[in-house]
């Protein structure tokens, strides 16, 4: 496997809404979006978009094989939890079927619902109710959970495809624009660095033939640089690093902090993000690379929070973030240009 | 993309299992099987694996990138059922956080079970309870669950890479063939036909430089081979074909099975799958080409069941197979050797 240098790989991110295709529901997502955003403004409400989940590649147009990304959506899921918590009214804008807030803690595999219900059957009718072990874990998620839904904060997107994230991306944050500083981006989904435009894709399932198989794959167009400088000018900005290898996390997170100009990255080690992230950001001195600082959050792998469960580092992560982007909104406003 | 003829990419099972390493739970997977094989064969059940979901081909050995198959497990899911409802024990080899039985009604993204749970505010203490309108449903997939779970009748076992998938496959096959004719194989999981030897993975995330991304892949082994002749020669095999160019599907079916000599491909296009799908088999007069039959399957898209609930292809496809199966049993034993 290896990366080849190609001028024709490089796609901007203009030729690349310009030749490849927007995703069928995408008029429709962002109607809905636009509502919501609406009405946060209108209540003064700070709005964040969760971004979680990986994106796929897929490599024919009828899709059967497709290039992935490792995310459960753990991050995002959980995270979005937190910042409805601080206030946050939410887009969590995910993979399908990766991870949710408050159904992550009944997945299919590791926590099953259907074992945490029972059928009793001293009435005349039988009636379902939860197991007393799991009754007061259950209640508290699911009070958490109608108060969400009953109060709207909480819209939902889904995305499959490295196209899909986007189209959709780029939608919702000129919705958002209208919020000004009072928009957050928490951009945590694992996006494909490379894809394939549809005019190299094949039609059908690859025949498997007698020989092994070559791809050969496009980078996708840094879609960071217009976010910030065209799409969302005032939004708090968010980006993260996942990487292997230790070494390499730190100065990854500080060169797209340079490229890109934006508030804050945050890095995390692919065996170690449960318990410590980076922040890096600028100083207070302007962008000077010497003022980039490095900020760790660690939590020990025993914690546990208020109410005795076991502590998630996405509580520490949102409540910095909620003071650093309310001195974001508080903070002095550029002077109109002339 | 393309394939490329390779001598060097023909890996026999043999020499796979030679050079890849077993995942490190595969001996705690397979004691688990061992004892639940052997409980069956002393009640004198008839045991199905059911293979489902897709496999990932991990690019990194510290994984962030793989490719992967599209399979969201729902006929392995929904098949699984069918059979524990015809009287079989079942093996269910699934791709973590695929489709399972019974939980598979009460997807995250399209049924989420959260909100068929209400709290009931009437009495002192809140009560957990199902909504009216899902009640029905719920205590009906709620009773199969439990009855299926206190006989002991599922078995679940998980896999995520095309390796995990190759070695659970191989030790599992082994143990069934003690059941003799008894064991029945619904290999319903899109495995990968290509992956990326250890030996060639990079250690770390690849990372993105400059240039396109260029992966080329080797041939998974043909596993139907020493499945039928070596692993579990009693064993009635059923294979699957996924097809998306309708032209391909029943010669692509008629090719397995003459390549293999096992007992039934059930051919499916991407699209008609869920209405649709073709049993290829040898007739009743031996092996030649000519014997080779096609039966077609299909319901309509508003079809109901026995009560009332839209109807699923797969009961047919298990009431078909569980004849077919049981005619296997039945049948001519072959003549000892010499």
């Amino acid at each position: 496997m290896t990366t080849i240098d190609s001028q024709q790989s490089l796609f901007s991110a203009e030729s690349y809404f310009g030749t490849q295709t927007p995703p069928p529901t995408l008029d429709q997502d962002i109607a809905g979006v636009r509502s919501f955003v609406h009405r946060q403004r209108d209540l003064g409400r700070k709005v964040v978009l969760v971004t979680s989940g990986g994106t796929t590649v897929p490599l024919e147009l009828n899709v059967v094989r497709f290039l992935d990304n490792f995310s459960a959506g753990t991050r995002g899921a959980t995270s979005a939890e937190y910042f409805l918590k601080a206030g946050y009214a939410v887009i969590f804008m995910h993979r399908q079927f990766s991870l949710q807030p408050f159904s992550r803690h009944y997945s299919h595999s590791t926590n099953p619902f259907l074992d945490f219900l029972e059928i009793e059957t001293t009435a005349d009718t039988p009636r379902i109710t939860a197991t007393p072990s799991k009754y007061d874990h259950l209640l508290e998620v699911l009070t958490a959970y109608k108060s969400v839904q009953q109060a709207g904060l909480l819209h939902t997107l889904t995305f499959v495809t490295i196209n899909d994230y986007l189209w959709l991306l780029r939608a919702v944050s000129q919705e958002l624009s209208v919020l000004g500083r009072n928009a957050l981006y928490y951009l945590a989904a694992a996006v494909s660095d490379f894809f394939l435009p549809r005019q190299k894709m094949s039609e059908h399932k690859i025949q498997s033939g007698k020989g092994s198989l070559l791809i050969e794959m496009d980078q996708v167009p840094k879609i960071l640089q217009p976010l910030i400088d065209e799409w969302t000018p005032d939004g708090f900005i968010v980006s993260f690093k996942l990487e292997t290898d230790p070494a390499l996390l730190v100065p990854k997170a500080r060169g797209a902090l340079e490229r890109y100009g934006h508030h804050l990255v945050i890095g995390n080690d692919l065996h170690r993000r449960k318990y410590e992230v980076v922040f890096v950001s600028r100083g207070h001195h302007g962008s000077a690379a010497s003022d980039v600082t490095a900020h760790w959050l660690r939590i020990s792998a025993d914690a546990v929070d208020a109410r005795g469960h076991a502590k998630e580092i996405e509580e520490d992560i949102v409540a910095e973030l909620s003071k650093r982007h309310q001195a974001w909104v508080d903070g002095p406003q550029p002077r109109p240009p002339g």
